[in-house]
């Protein structure tokens, strides 16, 4: 059974995962109180309903407990994002995940039983914190407090040379997983491949010592 | 020497990349018209100005274009950001990152020079649709439109078994370049490392292979 997911929602987040839901094959329906967002979502999902999500008697009559996943992507008015949330909940609906303007937020939403909180301005804050730090790293993935993968670009200080003579794992004890080249994607590339200029190096490794890799090598 | 960075606009996203920022031991000068936000920061960087970032002046004056990178996270006041961009570029700043409300915001800041634009909101949309598709799905690291590093929870399923005797890579492609433990990362693991429940497995390979071992395996 195709799983069908519900966005209650569209502004710039809830229609973006409503997008990209979309993209990834999965049934969605939205529900907007706003009839404009409706109209400009209704060709692409499945169901796109005007309605208000804190009348209880709308979430029902959806059938909103059948759905796999219900989204609330609800940002300004806090108060509308708390009861329908409560109401999702109290209609049996498994998993809720919910989008929060900031701290108190979270903790009440947190109480009344939400899945997953997301706070989307906050965490690409983070990210794009990290972007700029570096004119290198083009992306990273956070897999603990302390340790990371990143994507860093190769500089020309590094064309020509390969991860042996380098010493990149002994010297740094961090690893190149991958490089990415154009298109293509080299997965655990070899120590006597060649780096090149402007490929991107996929690195894993403690945080310091992906920055001492970087800090020596690059720029 | 240490690099400095400015920060215009401390809404979610812009006050959340100055808080990461000097996490990062950075430097930062804030900006904000609002002097309650300008309150909330002063304590913790380097500068913090009441101000309105279109007044020419007060840019020039705080000697804005000494700074390594410069960030606009103005939201709703799309004139006032691209105003401020504008001014920012011809003061000759030397990297500009500026947050977009939609693709008309977003053209107009390429057009006036803008290095960088984030959207925020859309951003974190797409994440957390990967995201609430699997649930084994934790994160991702888009490498290209075709692969991923995939951080994937471990169901009861596989545990106790080996990269080995599952034929990972033969049979799908992908490659487990870490796995989580608890607090421990073991970067890449022996074929004969037998997984454990809870384990979150990091896998990089073509989204196509990673969504095939995500359904055999999991769930
Ligand atoms: N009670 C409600 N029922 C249904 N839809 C609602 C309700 N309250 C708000 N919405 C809709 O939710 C959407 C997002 O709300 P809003 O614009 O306040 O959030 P936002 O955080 O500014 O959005 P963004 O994701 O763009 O940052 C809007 O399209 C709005 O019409
Ligand atoms: N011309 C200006 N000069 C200085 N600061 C400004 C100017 N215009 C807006 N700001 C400040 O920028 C901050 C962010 O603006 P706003 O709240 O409109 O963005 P937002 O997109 O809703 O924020 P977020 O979604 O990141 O919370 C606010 O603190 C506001 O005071
Ligand atoms: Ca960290
Ligand atoms: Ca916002
Ligand atoms: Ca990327
Ligand atoms: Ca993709």
């Amino acid at each position: 059974m195709k799983k069908e997911f519900a966005v209650i929602g569209l502004g710039r987040f809830g229609g973006s995962i409503c997008r990209e839901l979309i993209e990834l094959g999965m049934e969605v329906m939205v529900i907007d109180k706003n009839e404009e967002k409706i109209n400009e979502f209704a060709n692409i999902v499945s169901h796109a309903v005007v309605g208000n999500s804190v009348d209880e008697n709308v979430l029902k009559s959806l059938g909103i407990r059948n759905f796999e996943h219900v989204i609330v992507a609800i940002g300004l008015d806090i108060q509308a994002s708390i009861l329908t949330t409560l109401i999702l909940k109290e209609l049996g609906v498994k998993k809720i995940t919910v989008k929060a303007q900031n701290d108190y937020h979270e903790k009440v939403l947190k109480k009344i039983g939400a899945d997953h909180i997301v706070h989307p301005e906050r965490d690409m804050g983070k990210r794009i914190a990290h972007h700029v730090v570096s004119n290198n790293v083009l992306d990273y993935l956070e897999l603990s407090d302390e340790h990371s993968i990143v994507e860093i670009k190769a500089s020309t200080r590094l064309d020509g040379h390969t991860m042996m003579d380098l010493d990149i794992r002994a010297r740094y004890g961090i690893t190149i997983v991958a490089i990415k080249r154009g298109q293509d994607i080299i997965v655990s590339p070899q120590a006597t491949e060649p780096i090149k200029e402007n490929d991107v190096l996929i690195v894993i490794g403690a945080d310091s010592d992906i920055n001492r890799f970087e800090k020596k090598v690059m720029s």
